[in-house]
């Protein structure tokens, strides 16, 4: 890291701060400029905060990324996800679809075999709902992952769902295929732990405030604990548009892959909460190179439970899939 | 609510949206005006989301506040949490000061010496952090909730400190005075509910994007559990703003009392990110009306395991205190 | 607009208030709710911000939007532009390349050339400069305006290139084809005005904090005065994210096209800021249905003397615009 | 600045950008960490933008503050404004209040007398008012200025009006002892260089999505033309909170203080958009060490034409000049 003094920082001052850097088991290397004097400090990174904080400091610049394992440097060749029909990465562009919530056996198997014949090649569906008020619905909680594994039976696709807790952590992963972690628990760390010490996909969505180097050092704590099937998932940001829900900042997507090996995948649902918004940035999102799409389809979008305005009909779907799938051939790469 | 249908909307399309509305159980009452149609759906706010995304419909405005317990409306009077000599709320300014982390138990006992000694009423430290990277100091974890019972027991100040999981809770409360919810886990619904359920104070962070309707549901959720104890605390939201670590919007001290009894502390550290600023942002906290503040202080603020850039040492606190009890003497309140 | 009195508002606060509207000349239509009285001031909205004021009532919500030429309720068909071959609407998507700064007759006449060569069917180049700082290269001025004419001579390009200040309106009119009016100055209104004197087409950039509606009106201010040759330019707005120079928020595009006929473009070089970010930007534009694309290419961009980071090199150029027209092929859209 | 290699850089490309930095007429210092090379370049921050852009470069990181004049390092000592009996700077804290716009002789005159009586040092009043809508009351233009002469020959109170493009300068200059520049033209470049030519002093607001540097450049504009009386306004920023018209950070007041001499003035009006937030803001302005406000004052706030929302009375004004002036007290400085 390069450290940078005060102005005017004296010879004195200079020194201490060397030597405190030389305690720390860098080596300080001096370089007087012409307005202001920094010290490089090699080796890693450690001692950024202490050194910030002395009074003869002005910042303390880092250099290095803080995370790992998420490194492209680290691993250069894309990661690929595989599970049954789904494949994410390495020029495959997954279809994840489905309802909002699990709401009944008929709706969810209706909406499996809707999103399969649109193109889906996973199905999508929350049995544990985070919900911002304490009156709404909650989801159909362990009855809902049955109703999940059944539509699964019932055509083949594999089910993403979320988890909202450690200690659900086993029971979702029993009915599961992918582990979804929204992004209100980005940062839950205890929660991250636990799907870390699993063995099946994890897709991790991006907080509403999180920045580029938070949201891979959450892929890192999963990482870090050996799972190493994660898919980041760009799923809008929280900025100061309202006439969207969130903002859905693409340029992530190029961002993200020059920097990590893992899949990138967009929710362009939740990213721009409006329905008829919900096509065009499937194309979009596809002609940038993400990995893939999660996007909520209902059989009837009216009669959603939850998050009816930006659910799209089997029909929008698959006209959405349609065209995205002449985008992917355009590029040379292949969707579903 | 009030749902204004789309331009050029027939009669028809008026007539189906207004039998919807009263199929929900709503009164549904049509105004013909100039340039469009509006319904207003008289009762409660249900089915909001399933009007929205009605195709006739342009948008659906909300009239209520979907909080309830929390609200002004439903209890005039303001809340008032007092724990030992901690009082916050009704013109009585709490002051919770203490290191970022525990380290040591000569550290925690000279923090909590030395922040009483400047006039703070409560104890803050962490024993679980949440860190953003894996490889950083997690908090001693059950050894630092030892440690901080010690300096209750050297000093008489209440603990408050942080519970990450809804696992920890029952731990936690066993040690501490006053739990503290995060700021990235205020929308962990889990962990919500689960401090919902004790019968000790909660200081509820606000998190970092979150709006003040989503932070006063997320006190719902725990005031909905029985445990009506709840501290607000503005912490700062991220912006574009990157001169301060994030930026602390003071307005919301008012904005928030108007609204609801709980009352409102705020924490200058995070919000600013830097110690200069610390002192400045205290005074002007207690001048729109604060009832406390949490602080960060260290014996040595440059070795601080965590934060050491926004940490202010025990001569700064009691210099600020100083100017902090002169602000709410010349308007009437008391701090500590 | 609707009228939301307080909690608690006596019959007398209501009909106070509905006689206020009337005196405003709207027809005032009470609605008795369960928890709060609305009433509907039928007619337009003037007035709103006087009644928003009055103590008896909690808010004011408006129905309508606040643009009327630029709206498409006002004209469904679609605003098509052209100039020379540059055509911006309708299914044809143009492209506008060049340099950040007319640097010497040399660079101009061989940036033209070469994105002519490209795929571009206008050229982009700044003689008036905005720079943050006052003592950055502000452009060559009235010089770059007649290299700007030389390189369309030798190339047949239109001319696209900014104009900053209402005294300069006359002047660059002279010269170019099209008046870029820049972000910084979206409600710059003398500006705004000035331009809509006259009779050449202009690109509007969106304002870096500007709300869709503020870059409606903006719009508006320049359609009011008679000049309905309006290209809206999105170029990225200021959020938290710092990983790219700005946040480029795709969804903008189809969301304007559903309430303006107004053509829209997207400039990816400044909604990035990183030169490597800028082909996949495109793309994902001519994928979500943008009407153009504004882009910074320099015969060398390392010797670029603004923007030097952002801009591609022709060749990066031309082999995104071969990606591009793939698309459009593949959306029934053309490229140029 | 420093300069980051890529990742694996190799001597020749160190070699190459050292060759580069040396040609710029800088030093270029090389330093081998353990897993980047970084290159001081040791001078001035030129060619920054040049090097930033080669693509063996990954990153490059400024040391120097880009302003100049504005810095309190280039004169440490406070610049104190006086006219008439405004004083801004120095321990005394200057109380600008007034109507948002002028409205006709009566209201501006009884709004000066009113404000006067209630603790103001001088008279604010719009007479050119940027609209975010061109069919919105767009100002008195001259004849405003007019009045706002003879309130000033009415109560002796320094009159502060916003002008809006250069054009206007000489015409405002005639009429008024301070000029504005609104948020909106902080970046209007044209504007900031004709108010440096002129010898009054300039209130120049932040801009809605400006950065600490991008605002002292804005004042650099002006400073570098040999005005040397420019007063920086807090107005408040956007970011995604909207229970409040803008976010007012006011931790900018400290930060700002510490880097430059300018006096720094706070407008809570704006800042909060809601007229019972006005007192507490004015209150905490006071206590982090605002040296002035700017306050929307009406005798009749609901009959006010514009910003009637966030307008309070003459009796709100002066019982919260009551408050501040105890606050200020309280903390050694002066209001008024």
């Amino acid at each position: 890291m390069i450290v940078v003094m005060k102005h005017g920082a004296t010879e004195e001052m200079i020194q201490r701060t060397a030597r405190r850097i030389e305690e720390l088991g860098l080596k300080a290397h001096i370089i007087q400029g012409t307005e202001r004097t920094v010290i490089a400090a090699i080796g890693d990174e450690r001692g950024k905060e202490e050194l910030a904080a002395c009074e003869d400091v002005e910042q303390v610049l880092p250099i290095l990324a803080p995370y790992k394992i998420a490194s492209r440097e680290t691993k250069p060749e894309p990661t690929v996800i595989q599970v049954r029909e789904l494949v994410i990465g390495g020029g495959r562009i997954g279809v994840i679809a489905g309802p909002c919530s699990v709401e009944s056996e008929t709706q969810i198997i209706d909406a499996a075999r809707k999103v399969k014949a649109g193109g889906a090649t996973a199905l999508r569906g929350g049995a544990f709902k985070p919900r911002t008020s304490p009156y709404a619905f909650q989801g159909m909680q362990e009855e809902g992952l049955r109703l999940l594994s059944a539509a699964r039976e019932a055509t083949g696709l594999p089910v993403v769902t979320e988890v909202m807790t450690p200690h659900h952590v086993e029971l979702v992963t029993r009915y599961a295929d992918v582990l979804q972690i929204g992004a209100r628990n980005m940062q839950n760390y205890h929660l991250l732990a636990a799907v870390g010490e699993i063995r099946k996909p994890v897709l991790l969505k991006r907080g509403l405030s999180a920045t580029m180097e938070e949201f891979l050092l959450a892929a890192e704590y999963i990482l870090d604990r050996g799972n190493h099937q994660v898919i980041l998932c760009e799923r809008g940001i929280r900025t100061f548009e309202t006439h969207t829900r969130f903002t859905l900042p693409l340029a992530s997507v190029p961002y993200l892959k020059e920097r990590t090996h893992l899949p990138v995948v967009v929710d362009p649902s939740h990213g721009t909460g409006i329905a008829s918004l919900v096509a065009p940035m499937c194309a979009a999102s596809v002609a940038c190179g993400a990995d893939g799409l999660i996007i909520e389809v209902h059989p009837d979008p009216k009669k959603s439970m939850s998050d009816a305005s930006q659910t799209i009909s089997p029909e929008a779907f698959a006209a959405a899939m349609t065209q995205c799938r002449l985008i992917a051939h355009a590029l040379g790469t292949q969707l579903g």
